[in-house]
């Protein structure tokens, strides 16, 4: 098995789409991990979580030589190198900007420590909240005091959880204070500069794909 | 062109990754014809917004043919299609179940609204939210009432957003108040009756993808 280290460093032609579905199978390695399952094949795998084999090789083929003939992957190491491909080998940091309804959420979200992202604190304007907490401890802070607060907390990531009109002026601020990498879950297209990442999170996207099953009569076959 | 009526009726063999992708595509649309475009070939479509034109063509010709020689697609006919596959040339009703701080961010979440759902009530066990409402003047109904509330208003698609030791619970409550579609914010997994869709939405999944382009270094061409 090749180390991840010898893939091709093209990031560029990667889709968010083929980053997603890594991700994916990640998450399917782990349920096998736990299961006690030690190898699987791309046939498998595709079967047992409804996807599909000849995109799965493609997909971990593009980042090193992962499969065994005869065998199919190692569940842990396959695991372990995707991990590493994601970046996930290291904790990140993660700032999340409006403390309102949502950011709130996003702050006690209970996925995200598991995986491995460390919320380290919130940022609002409103004087009235700024020096409280989210439920499980997050700090919210004053956005005036950004920039020294993510150099000081070494914050690798931002979510933007402010209402549409605030966006943009908060994007700017966070890339100004160093940020490269950004989820924005406020609706409606930013202005984003050259060097820096934005993931667009779209909530009604999930609600479109129950619309397709309802519009279609439900039957999905499991 | 083929009406979507024509379509084959194989729910089953249509993935999720299929249905977002539809549902990017009518973004594109919505975008292309605010824009004033008229018509557009797959290829500048694919180009336009980072997709794979082959993957389009494919996605489309599942349901009907759609492209003209020589034109492309026509983009209002195309989209009006797209929203009638979808199941989106209806309202659909909408019930946030838990009125948490996720709850309450999703019921005045603004994209909802603007592709067709309208959330009509949320559901609480705690006798201080009981009553009340939120920003965007969603009320906050009783869980033991959930029945009749759903049967009244007709309600055709219900959020979870409770913790996850409460998920299984609201679920099968949901179920047996007669909904069967249903968009789970809850982390772990949900044991689901036959008939029913469950769409299990995971936050972290748009983290991993940036942590990806962190990892690499971030330089995704545009």
């Amino acid at each position: 098995m090749n180390s991840p280290n010898k893939r091709k460093p093209a990031t560029e032609l990667v889709s968010e789409l083929t980053t997603n579905r890594l991700s994916v199978y990640l998450r399917c390695l782990t349920q096998l991990e736990s299961a006690g399952v030690e190898t699987i094949s791309s046939q498998a795998l595709a079967e047992q979580f409804h996807l599909n084999a000849a995109q799965i090789r493609k997909d971990l083929a593009y980042f090193g030589e992962f499969g065994v003939r005869g065998v199919g992957y190692y569940v842990k190491d396959l695991k372990r190198n995707l991990r590493q491909i994601l970046g996930l080998d290291r904790k990140l940091r993660v700032a999340v900007m409006g403390a309102g309804n949502l950011g709130l959420a996003l702050a006690d979200y209970p996925g995200f420590k598991r995986e491995g992202f460390e919320i380290v604190s919130m940022f609002d304007v409103a004087d009235a909240k700024i020096g409280d907490e989210s439920r499980s401890g997050v700090p919210i802070c004053d956005l005036r005091e950004l920039k020294k607060v993510v150099r000081k907390e070494r914050i690798d990531i931002a979510v933007i959880a402010v209402p549409a009109e605030s966006a943009q002026h908060v994007l700017e601020q966070v890339v100004a204070a160093g940020i490269k990498a950004i989820l924005n879950f406020s609706p409606g297209a930013l202005d984003v500069p050259p060097g820096v990442k934005v993931k667009n999170v779209d909530l009604t996207v999930s609600l479109e794909s129950l619309s397709f099953y309802l519009a279609q009569g439900i039957d999905d076959g499991h």
